[in-house]
């Protein structure tokens, strides 16, 4: 594949989304789809598709559009879903548990094999098939067993440390749900997952569009 | 307040930000902040910082920069933290769950008046007191109480269909868990959570980084 080097972010972040439909049009057995269709569907330009696309490379075909199933395919392999990835999920509470019972994750190759929490009413307990561990013994693990993923769904105050930790044990992909923003080497990837920002978010947007509608009266 | 009009949706994006630590330094007693220190904190510059405080009114002072515990309160109320917004959450499964138990979101403002549930093995079991519904129930439950925020956990391809429903009984905000993009009339809010968009774009940058690192080799 002739994928060109800084993509930007934005591209990169829509990425996921092409996907998402593409996957939709499968379901519907959509064999092939032009720029213009499939920008309709996700709400973006025709132009801005095709520009997106080629920034990974030459899809599509002039008056025939897009294979639905070879694109689907290519974007999959560009996000390297053809791979599979090994996580850990730290924080065994409301959101960790969440997390390690969504079955939906196993499709685009994320694997839990271990889950680990400080409070020992939860440790040795099981989620799906996994037994949750002291977090004690988390160093040790990351020693013993070669991980990809570290899920971050501690407390605010422990988020920095357990994070340290992992970072120390070679785990350079972070999906955090702590509401901090963590410190961490240029190597490592953290992905953010804030959910008290997109709820005030929502509550500031609700608020605005409430106040426009007063106004207009 | 003089809150200005059209502000960006950049901006508004990073109001929860600036509110989180602004909370930050409340809870470890600092009493003023500079733009330059408060931006090395966020990671924004200075400039961005003040820039983005303008949009919504007159704060800090030349020479002394921001009273945190003013600012924090002045975002607070910008943001909307001082009412109260009543949340239906639909679907009790693990992400329904997580967010009924996450007692964080009760200190924004968000009450969780009622739970409901299409599975008949959950309805009439309770989460913090609240009994789930039989989501049957929802038209006439919405008839009979002001809700603010439908918070949608329910699969994939029930999504539109309660997002409908919500928004016919007069719901005129939604968070959105389920993975799609909901069509709504203009006036409604949705703030998508889309978890497993944010877990492909971790899988997206780890890839990248590994290969970077592969041919800086």
């Amino acid at each position: 594949m002739d994928k060109k080097k800084n993509i930007s972010m934005a591209v990169i972040k829509r990425l996921p989304k092409y996907h998402r439909y593409l996957q939709e049009l499968l379901r519907n057995d959509v064999d092939r789809i032009s720029s213009k269709e499939l920008g309709e569907k996700i709400g973006f330009t025709a132009s801005q598709i095709r520009q997106d696309l080629n920034c990974f490379g030459d899809f599509g075909q002039q008056g025939y559009g897009y294979n639905v199933k070879d694109l689907y395919n290519q974007i999959s392999i560009i996000l390297g879903l053809n791979k599979e990835y090994k996580g850990v999920i730290l924080g065994a509470g409301n959101i960790g548990q969440a997390i390690a019972n969504y079955s939906r994750f196993v499709q685009v190759g994320l694997d839990i094999v271990a889950i680990f929490d400080a409070n020992p009413k939860l440790v040795g307990m099981r989620i799906r098939d996994i037994e949750i561990q002291d977090i004690d013994n988390l160093r040790s693990y990351l020693k013993e067993n070669s991980v990809d993923i570290g899920i971050i769904c501690v407390p605010r105050i422990n988020a920095q440390k357990v994070s340290d930790l992992l970072v120390e044990n070679g785990v350079t992909g972070i999906w955090n749900f702590a509401p901090v923003d963590l410190v961490v080497p240029e190597d490592v990837t953290v992905e953010n997952v804030h959910l008290s920002e997109s709820l005030l978010t929502l509550i500031y947007l609700l608020n605005d569009k409430e106040e426009s509608k007063e106004e207009s009266k």
